[in-house]
This record gives structure tokens, C-alpha cells and sequence, in this order.
């Protein structure tokens, strides 16, 4: 089957939102074995919003639209797609509760334009919207199929997930079943090359890899007849790629790195502390990012200034002056001295050239020095993060921190 | 004029990147007031592409492509649009000579096909790729022009700016200026409020106004005949919003606000550290973002537990005990703690509740203390933050304690 998105909205047109949508449902259709040959964005213009809806339905078998269908003027995508498919708006009851039930719930007036909402082509199946009023829906005519759904993106990664996913498995008669790995470690040319032979001779399940801020993630897809094939089949492609690369792998359920680390750290009640320089506080805020980590995260240390160091962390004065701030030795005593000052189970220290300036021919710029102590086990390593700029490399040493913890504690 | 922005490539389709162009392109043809009919993404699929390009030619005056210029045999936007507009490749000596040298001194080897990239439409005028090797160009022909411009983000961005601006100012035989301003601490619709008979009214200059994670900024514009025309049209414009609502503007230089603050600490020579709760080290991450600040930034201490507040800053036990760890009397000791052990000429405390959890009726999630010393000088604030998601809240707590600073720094 090949589709068409079709975003409607002046908002895109102006610049003022990003097009997210169309870059989710690609993701998604494309997994379901549905090739995408456009992304067509338009005004609330409704003479272009048809031409271009009859373009897509001339030039592909399913046409998914995002936005238009809220309860202002400006919202015509539900009447243009009625007309042209040749089919109705009629009331429909169970989306008018809906939408009534959604404003008692916020106790606030539910006003005429809102009932427009409920107005659906006869014909059509709907998709309730869970997270919103707007109801999404499908209609099908003469061999082709549009499917509206609403604009912003929450309303509609929700409805697609929760309702259009199945209806468009229904469609092409089989049952697609996905699952995300995530990596650290490797990047995404050696990982190919890592799997060349199966990338080039797949046919099913498909594998495709993604890159993303230093993390790496395969998408391993299979369409079978039933959902216990595709599971299967999917499970054993899991299974060749963990045996070639498996000590690169961090998730396979699609969670980040910080995420899988926070996760473990409460999970295993491990109390833990950070003393942090050249990341600047990027460690402790990307962790305290994660609801329910104050039960674990006692304290960070900021130490930005080498007086600092000293003073709080009790680094000495000769290490930073022998061996630099940026050092193995100067990291050892960071975290040796903050684990004097807290009783966690964990501490870790970070020291290094965030750039752009203040690099020297052997410590340049990503140069960084980590130390862990878990439960009294000591480990420091020596990177040389590739300088792409300041903001990648502050990002890049906090996900080798977070990568030596998941190490740490992996048992 | 009307344009369309064609964006070619296969990974758009896939969903394995973000439109960006998309997006900055339609925000700088609007402010030329040159309006974007559609957006269009296609593949890199020869026939597709001459296929839209004819459909955007002949629904526009202007087309703006990005992306398949590159040196591989998938790049065929340039010989596609040569085809289309009826003229020949001919090498292009300057391209040639900058690719060699962009090789040159990165050291590295060039191969035939870059130079494919130096071949270019014989009509065409050349725009040179500062940041990167593929030059774009314009070509024009039977009264249409078709910009093609390189995909990376950077070297598209940069080429428009430096190269591209110029060309369709001379086009649209005017002159377009404008500035951004940027306001925190007013919403959107309030902001629209305030200024909506001038809104209303706009002819030239014209006003936009873009929200964004909690900040706003107007975009005043002026086509004129003169560039001195242009820019008193804009400062007389800008003057008039400043009489209105100039207590809410941090920035008339489309700076945000972390750079806007972190440039007035530096170039003040303004010492400073932070204690953060809520935040989580949020704070300190956002200015060390900043390259330079390790000249004025000590320290930042992250006392996410009672017991660190204690330890760290001397807050005391039974302060916590009869106020609550979210307290102004907390948020009070916390930066005279702070103070007590730098000598930072700048301290600042924060202490909230992220959320989602922890909230009370008394002090919900959103509920936020802070204080800052500079000088001497002493300010204490609370606030309730709008209680959108534990990341927002965080954020917008940061930008608080930034415009706190910037306040107390003013002058």
C-alpha cells in the first residue's frame, strides 16, 4: 500500500510549530509496511486543502490527514473530505457524549462550535479521541481510504496507537509486530557493518537502525498472519543481533539510557551523589528529570572553579596543579572526597574539556575523566569524546556516565 | 510573490529526521512577505521529484528546495531542476576551486564524486557553501525561480542568511528588515491583548508574535524602498511596544534569556553559585551551557535531600521540620548558607515541588521559593508555576530564577 500525510494547518505554513506529525506517522506507517511517497503540507484554505486531498488520493492508496478538524471556522478538513470521498456529515451521538463528557469532566461551557465536532461522515468508522474532543475517523471509497485525525500531537500519536494501528492491520490483512532496541557505545556505520549480511538479505522481519544524539536504536519489524508468528519471528532476530552485538545494548523495550538507569537506581533502592565540573550539573538535572528519584539522589556537587574543588571535595591543591583539573587523579579525589562527605552507595565524579576553548595538545577538547565508587568497587575511565561542540559534548559525557552506572550495577 | 519549499529526501519519508528546514524557511519568506502556499516532501526518487517540482512551478512564482545536492548518486535535485528549467550542467570553476580547498585543509581525500557538486546549471546564480562543500544557486527562467539550497540544517541556514536574503530582497525590489524582541513573564494571549489595535491594524510594519516553553517574542517587520526607511519603520514600531509592555522585555537582540544573563555576568565580572532544590542541578546545567562562564560560575550545590540541606548549605533541622523543605524560610537559609561558604558575589537558592507527585493543597506542584544576594542585596519570591508536566516546571523555574537575576542586575 503506498500513503500520503497530508498536514493541514496555517500554523505550518508560517513556521510558527514544527511538523512532528508528519515525522511519527512515517515512523509508524513505514513500520506497518506502508510505504509513504509524500508529505504534502497546506493552509486552512479550503479550495487547496481539496486539490491537494484529490493530488494524495490520485497518487497513493491511503491518505492520512493531521489537523483541521477542531471546533472553529477555520477547521474544514472533515467537510472537504466528506465531499470529496461523496459522502454526508451527520451527527454522531456516542462522539457528541463524548465531547459533553469531556467538558463536564473539566467543568467548563461547552459551547456550539464544540457540537460541530460531532458531525462525522455517515459512512464513517470513528476513532474516539481519549486525550481530546476532536474525533478522528476512516473512510473508505472506491479503493481508497482517508483517515483523519487531529493535530496536536498528543490527541493524535494517542489515537494512532490506540485505535488506527489496528484498523490499518485489519487493512492489509496481517499482523505487524515491532520492537526497539536501544545501544550505546557503537556507532550507527560500525552497527551496519556489524549486521550487514542480515540488513541486506532481510525481508522479514526488516531491521532498520536510527541515530540519535550518541544513542543508536534498531527497529526489528515483522508482518506475519498471525500476532504468536510475528512475535516470534521478531524475538529470533533479537536473539542473532544479541549474540553480535549484545554488550552494546541497554533496552530492549525502547527506553533511553537515563530512564533504564534511573529505573535500577530505584528499583534497587541504590542511594547515589554526583560531583560534576565539566558537565556542569547536566548529570544531576538529566537524573532528577525522572519522577520518584528523590527516594535515591541525595546530592550533587557543582564543582566549577578548582577553589571549588578543593573546598567542597577536599581535592588537593598539588593534584590540580601536578596533573591539571582534568585528570585522572583530579576525578579519583573528587569522588573520594565526596564519598567522604555522603553515605551513598553510589558516587561518581566528572572532569573534563567541554570546549570550545581551553584545550591543550593532550587534552583537547572531549578530553574526560569519570570515577564511580558502587558499595566500595572504584572504577574510572579515560574518553576522548569526538568534539562536535560544547552542548554534544556536555551530553555525550553524561551519557558515559550514565552507560559506566548501567555497567556498575548491570548484575 | 507565493512560494513552495520542497524538501527532497527519503529519510523525511522515513521519519529518520525532522523537517527543521521547513519551518525556518517558511518563517523567513513570510517575513519577506513572500507567502508560503504549500510544503512539499518528496523522495529521492527522480520521476517524483521533476513530477513536484512542475506541480509547485506552476502553482508559485518561487521555489525554494532543500537537500539532494549532496555528492552521492541518490542527489539528483540539481540536474533535475537544470532539466526542468531548460539548461545545461557546466562545471563551475569557483565551486570546484572552494571544494578542493574545503578538502585541503580538512586533510582529507576528495573524490570524483565531489566534484559532481561543482557542476551547477550554466544560468545559474551561485551561492557559495561557507559551511560545507555543496554550493546552492538560483535559476530563473520564464518568469518562475527555483532556489536550491543544501539539507544539512547548518549549511542551509547559513547559506540563506549570508547568500540567499540578498537575492529575493533585490527580487521583490524592496528592502525587508526587522527584529525580534523577547519577553518573559507575559503569556501570549495577554501579550496579543496589549497590542491588539496595533495588531489589528498592521500594515507595515507588521507584528507576529511566537511563544515558546514559556517565553514570548514579537517579530516587528518593515518592507520598504530604502533600508533606512526599514529600520526607522521597525525602531519607531519597537519604541511603541516598549512604551507599552517594555518591563517584560529582556532582549532586543533575539538572545534568550540563559545567554542574556550569562553575558551580563560574564562582561560584569559578576561571580557567582547556586543552590538548587526542585531543579536538580537544572540551573547550573543551563548557564554552564554557555562557553566562558567558568570565568565568573564557582559553584552550584544540588541538596535534593533534607539531610544535604543540612550537610551542604547549614539549613537548619528544625526549619525543615516547621516550614517544610518548600519554604521561603528554607529557600532563605539555603542561600545564606550558600553565601556563608563562597565568595561568590552572586548566590541563589531554589526549593518547589516538580511534581508529579508531592504536591499538597497548600503548596501544589508548581509551588516555587526562591531567593538571591547580590552585593548584599537580598530578593525573595515565590511563585506558583503553571503545573504543566514535571519538565515544564522545571524549565519554567529556571527561567524565574534567570529573570530574577536579570532583574536584580539591571542596572
Amino acid at each position: 500500500m503506498r500513503s500520503i500525510i497530508l498536514s493541514v494547518g496555517t500554523e505550518l505554513l508560517f513556521g510558527q510549530i514544527t511538523n512532528t506529525n508528519s515525522v511519527y506517522l512515517s515512523q509508524q506507517l513505514n513500520a506497518l509496511g506502508i510505504d509513504v511517497m509524500y508529505h504534502f503540507t497546506v493552509g486552512d484554505n479550503p479550495k487547496r486543502v481539496e486539490e491537494t486531498l484529490k493530488l494524495a488520493l490520485e497518487n497513493s492508496d491511503i491518505v492520512i490527514t493531521t489537523g483541521g478538524l477542531g471546533p472553529t471556522q477555520d477547521d474544514l478538513t472533515k467537510e472537504i473530505v466528506a465531499k470529496v470521498m461523496e459522502n454526508e456529515l451527520v451527527l454522531h451521538k456516542q462522539s457528541l457524549e463524548h465531547i459533553e463528557h469531556f467538558f463536564n469532566r473539566l467543568k467548563r461551557v461547552m459551547t456550539d462550535n464544540n457540537i460541530k465536532q460531532a458531525y462525522l461522515p455517515e459512512r464513517a468508522i470513528v476513532f474516539e479521541n481519549d486525550a481530546g474532543t476532536a474525533p478522528g475517523f476512516a473512510l473508505e471509497s472506491k479503493g481508497k481510504i482517508v483517515v483523519c485525525l487531529p493535530g496536536p500531537p498528543r490527541e493524535m500519536t494517542h489515537m494512532f496507537q490506540k485505535k488506527v494501528l489496528s484498523y490499518l492491520e485489519k487493512k492489509s490483512n496481517s499482523v505487524i509486530h515491532y520492537k526497539m532496541i536501544r545501544l550505546f557505545g557503537i556507532g550507527e556505520s560500525a552497527l551496519e557493518d556489524a549486521l550487514k549480511d542480515i540488513i541486506s538479505s532481510q525481508t522479514d522481519p526488516t531491521i532498520a537502525t536510527y541515530a540519535k544524539e550518541g544513542e543508536v536504536a534498531i527497529r526489528v519489524t515483522s508482518k506475519r498472519k498471525n500476532r504468536k508468528e510475528a512475535d516470534e519471528a521478531v524475538s529470533d532476530m533479537i536473539e542473532k543481533i544479541r549474540e553480535r552485538i549484545g554488550e552494546f545494548i541497554y533496552s530492549f523495550e525502547d527506553e533511553d539510557l537515563v530512564h533504564v538507569v534511573a529505573k535500577k537506581l530505584i528499583e534497587r533502592n541504590i542511594s547515589f551523589s554526583c560531583a560534576e565540573s565539566c558537565t556542569g550539573g547536566l548529570f544531576a538535572a538529566s537524573l532528577t528529570e525522572i519522577p520518584g528519584i528523590s527516594s535515591v539522589f541525595d546530592r550533587g556537587i557543582v564543582t566549577y572553579s578548582n577553589h571549588a574543588k578543593i573546598e567542597e571535595l577536599n581535592v588537593s591543591e598539588e593534584t590540580i596543579e601536578k596533573f591539571g583539573a582534568v585528570s585522572f587523579e583530579t576525578a579519583l579525589e573528587m569522588v573520594e572526597g565526596l564519598r567522604a562527605i555522603t553515605d551513598s552507595r553510589l558516587c561518581i565524579s566528572v572532569t573534563g574539556v567541554a570546549g570550545p576553548n581551553g584545550g591543550t595538545e593532550e587534552k583537547p577538547v572531549g578530553h574526560v575523566n569519570m570515577c564511580a565508587i558502587l558499595d566500595g568497587e572504584k572504577v574510572c575511565n579515560e574518553y576522548k569524546v569526538r568534539a562536535v561542540n560544547r552542548n554534544w559534548n556536555r551530553n555525550y559525557t553524561v551519557l558515559l556516565m550514565l552507560n559506566m552506572i548501567n555497567k556498575l550495577i548491570r548484575d
